[in-house]
This record gives C-alpha cells, structure tokens and sequence, in this order.
C-alpha cells in the first residue's frame, strides 16, 4: 500500500466538489462520510423511493454509491488537473440489502499511470448490526482535462 | 433461441406489477417500454439529478435500468409464483451517457431452472440519433415464493 | 459497426505473428480459425489435459482462447507498432463445456483510441452440434511500442 | 467469517481429490499448496508453453488456477457429497504477470446455501519479490450429486 500517495495535497477539496457536482447524490440523499488517500466512505439512508420490488435496496442503488465511493477513492490518487471516468465495474450482490442504511467503502487496488483499479465493499445497517451486502470491482480511467475554451 | 416459451401466460402482467413495485422507478423516472418472453425495455429521461460530476448520467443510474431490464427479461420466463434477484452483474460503459434519455435492452442469454444469464444494451439518444453507451452481463437466481404467513 | 475500419492494412499478419507467439496456443492446441477487422476465431480440440474434475473443459481454459479470441478482435484494429494487453474480463459460463472441441468467437464491441470493449462467445461441439457454452467480455488496452534499445 | 465451518469433517481429502481430477492441473503444472476452510491456494511455476505474446503468463492460465483456487476455497465448505461448479468470475490483471510462479490464494467471501462467492488474489514471484498480479470474483454453485445408475 506504499503508492497511495497523492500527488495533489488538495485532492480532498477536489474529490468533495465533485462529489457536490454528482446532482444523483444529493437526489438519493448520499453522504461523503470519509475520505483519505486511496479511500473513500459513502452512506445512504434507506428510503421506500430507493427500492426494489421486496422493499430491499435496489441493486442499482447499491451500485450508484459503490461505483462512487470506489471512483472517489482513485481520485483522491490522481492529478489535481485530471478527470475521472468509470471504464467498467462488476458487483456481486452477498445479501438482501435490507435495512437503515447502506455504507460504501471504496479503496484503491491499483494506482496505475492512465488505469487505476478500485473495489468497493457494502455493508447494510439494520438494528444497529451492520452485514455485508455487496462487493464491487472497477476499473477507472484517468483523462487529462478537457481543452479550455 | 427455442428456449424462450414463458411457463407463466400472465408473464406481463406479473412483471409489470413486479416493476411497478420498484419504488425507483417512479423516483428516477423510468418507464417499462416493451415486454416480451426474454426480453424487456426500460426508458429513462435525463434530469440533472441522475447526473454525475460532468453532468452525463451517473454510470450507477445507467445500471439501475439496465439491471431492471435484464433481471425483467429474465423474470418473464419463470414461473407464476416465483421471485427473482439479482446475483451479479458487470457493466462496461462504451461512452459518455450524455443526452436527452436512455433506452435499455434487456434480453435472456440462457434461461436455467435455477440460474438465468442476461444481459441489456444500452443506448443513449441525443438529438434523435441513439449510440450504444454501455452494455450489462448478468446472472439472475430465481427464487421459490416466501412462505405465507 | 462503421469503425471497425483497420489502420493497419497488414493487420492479419501483425495478429497471425502474435498468436504464435503465445506458448499457450500451441502447448493447448489452439488454432486461429478465422480474423477479419474487430473479428477472431479460436478452436480447440479437446483432451483430458484440458478439463476439470467432471471430464468438461475447464473454465480457465475456456478463458484462455476466449480471451485471446476478443483480444484479437481488438488488435486487428490497432496501430502497426501497438501492443495489447487485457485489462480484464468477466465470464459466464451457460452449459457444461463438455464435447469434442470449442469455438471461440471474439468481436470489438467499442472501438475507442486507448481502450478497446470487446466480447467473446464460445460455443461447444458434441456430435456435430453446436451449443453456446460461454460468453466473456473484456477491456483491452492499446500501448504504444516498447523503446527500442 | 464465523460462517467458515465445514459441514464436511473430511473435506480436505474431498477437495485435493478433486484438484488431482483436474487434468489441467497437471498438464500445466499447478501445485494446490495450501487447505483450510473457506482457503485454498495454488503455486504455479513459469514454462514459456504458459505465455503470451510477450513472454508472460497468459491471462487464461492465471484465471485458470485462480478460477480453481477461488473455486476449491468455496468446495471447501460444501457438503461431502456435493458437485461445484463456477458460474462467472470476472478478474483484473493489476501489472504483468513476469516473473519465475505465480501464487494463486482463493478465499470464500460469502457462504450461501446455492451459490458461494470467493475470490481469489494472485501474485507473481520475481527475483524472490512476489507483487500482485491479479484479482478475481467468482460466483460458484454447489449442486447436488448426479444420480447413481
């Protein structure tokens, strides 16, 4: 784990604006719950409007903030000029999401020069007991930024 | 594709009910479009709050209609009181999902008594012109119904 | 599918030559059935050196021409002087891999500059008929040749 | 990992007579090194007949002992008279895979009735140093014995 360096000291302030501009976070009602080099936390509370047929969290859901936390988490390894893009992810769904709320905790595997690869693992809260629901595995692309006007 | 007879006559009407369930949908807007043994259409409008940071659908988004379309195109080919749940799924996204809605393909590879493979396209369409934006791989269980109480 | 032009006009050449330069394909015996622009074919005898505890093909070596498969679809597209690398894969397996050989068929799903989205379906032979045994997709990445020394 | 408790006292004789069953284990040399509930790993000495095009281990080889070490990790914990199967895995190559062997360690991460999801991390040994090489998630499923004649 000696590489999760980042190379921007100001990567906490960057990985929260984007945070901030990710209009589908503030819709569902996302949190950033903690941040560190190579490492990003997301929760979510649970509400009937994020749920599928069961009344569980839809997987969709469950992957919106497990995609995030996973793509913060390189993020906060990469250039204070870069922009960050999902290439790929897969998610294995380990329980029904059932419960108070889920916590996403997103963690760098890989810090590679152009591909960074990241994971994600899921816990979902009920009575106080926290469960593992769902792990995710991603692949994250690093771009320069796009041409100013 | 001999295989896609559904069991279950009232396939449509129990998937419908089944979407209709799903109280995402509602919230983020997506509507069930076409419905056929193996096979499900899942329509979605752009609003900036299903956006990530540079303000295309959030990849989180796409996969929530993608793996509703899929896991549908399962569901209407197994029995009339079963339940199903999303496995797993990977998803590649094959460029940005940036324009007016997305439309979601869902489709039955392989239907097994137990296990169902699916997968879904997805294009976004901007301007009236569609272009495949991501594509979904998927394993679905098919579960017997829960005890009554 | 307007982009699977190749740059490289000696593409079939370029892919023939890495192919046997894989020690796997020969030691396997694996054999390039077919290459076209975003399209390669792969087949393989089957012997009891290549299966799994159940007498089938094991899935890692229905992974191995697969793989090859796609990254060749990817590779005709390249540039001359480009290398290919995986950058990984996902695969599910659809029906005991059981018969007398199989039929790897890659084909480039996005052709983008860096990376290449590229799938792979693989049917198994029994008694002259044809069933669908797997099917993979895969990120590719194209490099830039090493330096000369 | 409280759940990790064979139900099957004699599993390990269960598990290495099925790993000896696997002809592909012996054509390419595999060694099952270490056993215990819920772990198994796999070493993997370099031949150039387990390359690729430029000298490394093949994908397909590595997923091959990582697909089985995930797999036996999983068959660990299934009863004594049951059958495992891979469903999917999807993996990640993190750097090349040069080096003298490859060490493949396999790890349940969620044991469910029907399906068991394990992965398996695999390093490469280079001049005495081993570094990660890859990262696979599978999906297994336990099945019941094939009737008796």
């Amino acid at each position: 784990m000696a590489t999760l360096e980042p190379v921007d000291r100001n990567y906490a302030e960057r990985v929260r604006q984007s945070f901030a501009g990710q209009g589908v976070m503030a819709f569902i009602g996302a949190e950033l719950t903690a941040l560190q080099p190579g490492y990003c936390e997301i929760q979510l509370r649970f509400r009937p409007e994020l749920s599928q047929q069961d009344g569980f969290f839809h997987a969709g859901i469950i992957s919106t903030i497990a995609d995030s936390a996973a793509g913060y988490a390189g993020y906060t390894l990469m250039p204070a000029d870069s922009r960050v893009l999902t290439v790929e992810y897969k998610m294995n769904l380990l329980s029904p999401a059932r419960g108070e709320h889920l916590i996403a905790r997103g963690q760098v595997i890989k810090n590679g020069r152009t591909l960074v690869i990241a994971k994600a693992d899921v816990g979902i809260v009920r009575d106080g007991a926290e469960t593992p629901c769902a792990t995710l595995l991603q692949t994250l692309i690093s771009l320069a930024p796009p041409p100013s006007r």
